[in-house]
């Protein structure tokens, strides 16, 4: 992590400005350069939070996205991961395979297409997933405390102002639906009109076949 | 872009309540999984701005990052890049090897150490690093003019806030020394002390060498 700081504090001032927040003025339109950069640096630092622990058990940033999504959206299907993560079937089948195969991950048959495999944590899966979350929840917590009020607001805001203006109802609602799934999981909630509330993970299960 | 919106769209209410904002109530502390979340969708979409590009090219996201770092830092070396990137070395060869194949980067000894290979954009390569950057600006710009005033230093501030602490210093520099050496080349800047606007490039490059 501190690489890029040691090496170039150790590299001598030759007195040029720092001038935070100064566009480059490149391209189309006013570049935003200097927030591209800092949205990598923020996002590279804040996915390796959890590297230390998937090192230990052999596992990388893939592993940490399936475990957190099928954890968030207990009972969903495999297509559903593949939407949400957009990477290959072939990529995805390899992770789910180790995930099973350690005993982080349950594949079952759907109850009503038995060739639909429908994906759980198992306990150790679960621990782990809510270990991930506390460890990111961390990060952003100091980041808006360092941000002041409203930060969460705004932080919020902006990101999902980031996200593709088609995508974004979507995805309040995934995120949405997830944390009532948990809630209900937690025992917090009233069973819900949809059914009773240990039916929250196959009724929460994003489905994400188009309607054609 | 569109599958989880269609998908999800197309999926019956069920009457649940959308509940944006509020946390999962999970692990350690108050769980921000919301914002974790809209971190990873906002980036999913920002990172596949090029996509269309890139494909029709043969390359990928890393070749996109390793572009753009050496057109921020003309002249750096590989071990610069890795710093940034914080990839395998092997991965990192093989992309750079497409880069220098296909001419979009030049790949030249140094002057004072011949073994040291450092790294320059060629015109074409200039010109496709150029346009990612208008193409991640316009997304960044929108969500900003979005989120109405001071968005930007918001952004920012949230941005900064998420980076390790001991790692702002460094990344804050380093995009001050690189928007430097963008407005050397661009030929605004008056020459500095440290020497003629056209040695911006080897000037500006990130050290990374460690003090001791």
């Amino acid at each position: 992590m501190a690489d890029i700081n040691v090496s170039l504090q150790s590299r001598p001032s030759k007195g040029e400005p720092v001038a935070p927040g100064r566009p480059a003025g490149v391209g189309d339109g006013e570049s935003l350069v200097d927030l591209i950069e800092l949205f990598f640096f923020a996002y590279r630092n804040f996915v390796s939070d959890p590297d230390e622990i998937l090192q230990g058990i052999g596992f990388g940033r893939a592993h940490h996205r399936v475990l957190h999504f099928v954890y968030r959206h207990p009972g969903m299907r495999v297509t559903d991961l593949l939407d949400i993560l957009r990477i290959t079937k072939q990529s995805l089948g390899r992770v789910l395979r180790e995930l099973v195969d350690q005993g982080f991950i349950d594949s079952r048959a759907g109850a009503s297409d038995r060739r639909q495999r429908l994906l759980h944590l198992t306990p150790k899966g679960e621990a782990l997933a809510q270990e991930f979350v506390a460890i990111q929840s961390r990060r952003i917590r100091r980041a808006l405390d360092e941000c002041g009020a409203d930060s969460r607001d705004q932080g919020r805001r902006f990101l999902v102002a980031m996200i593709d203006p088609e995508d974004r109802g979507a995805v309040e609602k995934l995120i949405a639906r997830a944390d009532q799934a948990a809630e209900s999981r937690a025992g917090k909630s009233a069973p819900a009109k949809g059914g009773p509330a240990k039916d929250a993970g196959t009724r929460n299960a994003p489905s994400t076949r188009p309607a054609g």
